[in-house]
């Protein structure tokens, strides 16, 4: 049986995406983690619109690698030879020994976008290939709207197709590329196609109606066995169908080898690593990978998966290096709460009186507007206050801020006084910033530093305000949740207020503590 | 033919994941947007695991609406009646007519975590659906990991919906609650209880392997007529089955009427009010609604779209409320904001000036993390100042604000001062408040009813924050939406600033003069 090969255009396709920009490190970034997790193919630019991706194919050229890096472009255009084309010179150019190279599948673009005859798009396909192999390159043939095509005019469709092969085109890839066929239209499609092609058959879904991994899978199981996608579904407008999710989905549940177990449990840090270097959030919800995908937020999930996983989980989460994450919150049970408490206390049951009083004590916090859900952190500080475990590191004994607009309009920065206490020893200073949060967070970490002055390695990641009960309109409560790095560890904390500046100092001191505390332990 | 029947979850499952925490209020809104949509079933929370759940069904019940008001609960629990049961009691008390009723399907579920026999979970469920109907109620059955219970022992599954349908449900839901099914094992069991079961049956499918909208699909085509899932596909872990896709793709592309046109073009507005009250980033790849689901970037796309749209659009964006982004700022961003800009000055055209103007200064303001589709009453203003027509009642000549914590650790009120000019005339006052944002707003409106009385009569609804550019932490810019009424109308306005404070009175502002504004025309 053929091996299904994976094919990755994440620097390609997902580069289309709207918001990604990728430089030519990061590329050579993301080729390397890709490499190293077993994608096969990586479609890593087009050289002929993009000058700069021809620096990436001269560096990506010297590394050894499992995978194949692949240049791609467009047939000959319009009224030129393969020849005379400076874009296949340029795929020429690119060094690479694997091409994807894009034709027109669908009459109507060939007749309003090209603006040629269907023979003379056959011919522009069946010359570009052959000139391609003749310069020794192994070509992909992406079959550009293969799918609306093949409805629109079946024949023609796979004419194209049939051009490509004859050409020596070594896969044919089918693409639905405006995302929107149905899987069960791209099955029957596929298996149309193999009835009349001996080459190895791929398929390119976007994500337009919300099916391109299911399209995706119901064409491999009709017979394509190359897989083209993003590793985390970016791509042009809905994007590309998400590889982590049919990497997961064909080696979990499908019985099928894509890559090693070993390469599978770095699938959740391979796609955390791919947003990072894309500077893009990974959606928590995100299958596989994503921070919530193992999250049990009722109480009767949390209670499920603590008798037994598969109760309430499709996959055990660390065969693709993700976690159970049992969410504390008024919905989840002592059950939640209790694995939480163990990592301080490995004596403790759920039956103790110190776990009743920290599920009476989060239960009360909750109903003032406390959400610890994502603020592990918060919880970890509410619990070895409540074990009798935490010493306070400094007390803040006041802090007063001016915030003012002047008569001119401008505003002045808001400034910030404060004094605290560190043991029997004081800091009195201040300082200035974008607004009284930001000047508070600033004269506190000055006064703090010079007693702990580690506290230069944590910055804050992410700051999030949220008015809850917001009947009562700007006197309402805030809920502000801090994020915080000190460049290994990542930790939230929270804090709840009428005011919201004592929310933030709230969660700015519960950052700091907990960083404190961490970093004695 | 069955008509098909659309159940939205986004306040009770939707509620279940990571992040989400919706008030009475907020809660509210979401059913009185959905049911406007033309949602049928609105399952809106859980009356015995949530008591202020009981509240919001106090709150509907006076409301006159096409959807049906559902409340959530599980059959009775080990050892009880259904008669003695607090959960089965919480379910009547609610007072909604239609009651969505879960149990066990899965063998292994009712040994391992109901600990009872499987012939008294069949009596459980038997009992609980009887009561219920003699109570008056129509009962969904929810079967609980029906697709793995089915793998697992297809004679119980089957057994537990003949039980349901015995005791009278109205509908028997077979929920993938795991989310780890395919489409392909979807259909096949569906059809596999068609043949069993005459009740309306429904689907409820889960997206931990990225299929759950082509699950649900295919569960449809098999003969599911209810349909279950969260507008945004919100919910416990990787999210529920995506109610915006499913139904832009059954009216779309399925020749299935679920809603009317008028309805359809405002799924776009939805989703994002949706995303909005549960202060989520709504994703801009989601199909059909996300900010770029319609966004072309590369530059043969964009051509492309320019010679006729279908050559790289699946369905023309207008027909779900979204906008094609390439010519925003040519062409349909015009046309759209026309119509906000006519009930101003009907004399005025796609083509005029001032449509280009105000086009451009939207498209500054947006760039600079302003909103406004939530903040229709900020956009009038904009348009007003454009056209000349607005003369602004006040202006803010300074003000100084001073938030302190005292020695003994209490906080003081924030207290304000402002100096603001009416025509040739002053005021200066104070007021103090909870937290800086609520004394400078009581400072504002005490300055300005010395000349306005009338604003005694407005008051803010909700107060909404949002960091955005959340990089640069608490320095980031922040984004304020208020929610004002005089009683008559209701309003939003919006204020961007680095600094909070300066946000606020900026949408404060906003507000305040479109009250002043509007009691004139």
């Amino acid at each position: 049986m053929n091996r299904t090969d994976i094919f990755d255009s994440t620097l390609r396709d997902g580069a289309q995406g709207e918001g990604i920009s990728f430089s030519v490190s990061d590329k050579l970034k993301i080729f390397s983690v890709l490499d190293s997790f077993g994608i096969d193919y990586i479609e890593a630019g087009n050289p002929f619109s993009n000058p700069k991706d021809l620096e990436f194919f001269a560096s990506v050229a010297k590394l050894c690698t499992h995978a194949k890096p692949v240049a791609f472009g467009s047939t000959a255009r319009k009224g030129l030879k393969a020849s005379e084309d400076e874009n296949i010179a340029a795929l020429i150019k690119a060094g690479t020994r694997y091409t994807a190279v894009f034709g027109k599948a669908w009459d109507l673009h060939v007749d309003c976008i090209l603006g040629v005859s269907l023979q003379e798009n056959l011919d522009m396909i069946q010359d570009s290939i052959s000139y391609l192999r003749q310069k020794g390159k192994s070509v992909i043939f992406d079959a550009e709207h293969f799918f609306d095509g093949y409805k629109a005019n079946p024949d023609y469709a796979l004419s194209v197709l049939k051009t490509a092969e004859k050409a020596g085109a070594e896969v044919i890839c089918l693409c639905d590329t405006n995302g929107g066929s149905f899987p069960e239209e791209i099955a029957s499609a596929v298996k149309a196609v193999k009835k009349q092609i001996s080459a190895k058959i791929g398929i390119h879904c976007h994500n337009d109606n919300g099916c391109a991994v299911a399209a995706t899978m119901a064409a491999h199981r009709a017979g394509a066995s190359h897989i083209q996608g993003t590793f985390i579904g970016i791509g042009e407008r809905c994007g590309n169908a998400n590889l982590s999710t049919i990497i997961a989905n064909l080696q979990l549940k499908c019985g099928e080898k894509v890559v090693s177990g070993e390469q599978l449990s770095r699938l959740t840090d391979t796609a955390r690593y791919i947003a990072e270097v894309a500077n893009i959030k990974l959606s928590g919800t995100m299958p596989y990978v994503g921070s919530g995908a193992f999250s049990h937020k009722g109480g009767m999930h949390a209670d499920g998966v603590a008798k037994n996983p598969i109760t309430f989980e499709h996959i055990p989460p660390e065969t693709v290096g993700n976690e159970r994450n049992l969410l504390l919150s008024e919905v989840s049970g002592r059950a939640a709460i209790l694995s939480a408490i163990k990592k301080f206390d490995g004596s403790l049951t759920k039956d103790s009186p110190e776990t009743k009083r920290i599920t009476a004590r989060l239960k009360e916090l909750e109903q003032h507007g406390f959400q610890f859900e994502a603020a592990a952190a918060s919880f970890d500080m509410l619990v070895l206050r409540e074990l009798g475990r935490f010493k306070p590191h400094f007390h803040i004994e006041y802090f007063k801020i001016i915030s003012s607009r002047l008569e001119t309009g401008v505003t002045e920065k808001a400034s910030a006084l404060i004094k605290i206490n560190v043991g029997d020893r004081h800091e009195i200073t201040a300082d200035e910033g974008d607004g009284p949060v930001n000047a508070i967070d600033k004269a506190l970490r000055k006064a703090l530093e010079v007693f702990y002055p580690e506290l230069k390695n944590m910055h804050l990641v992410d700051y999030k305000v949220r008015v809850i009960d917001a009947g009562s309109s700007t006197a309402a409560v805030t809920r502000v949740l801090i994020e915080s790095t000190d460049g290994d560890d990542v930790w939230t904390t929270v804090g709840v207020s009428n005011d919201i500046i004592n929310a933030s100092v709230a969660a700015l001191t519960d950052s700091l503590e907990y960083m404190l505390f961490k970093n004695k332990c």
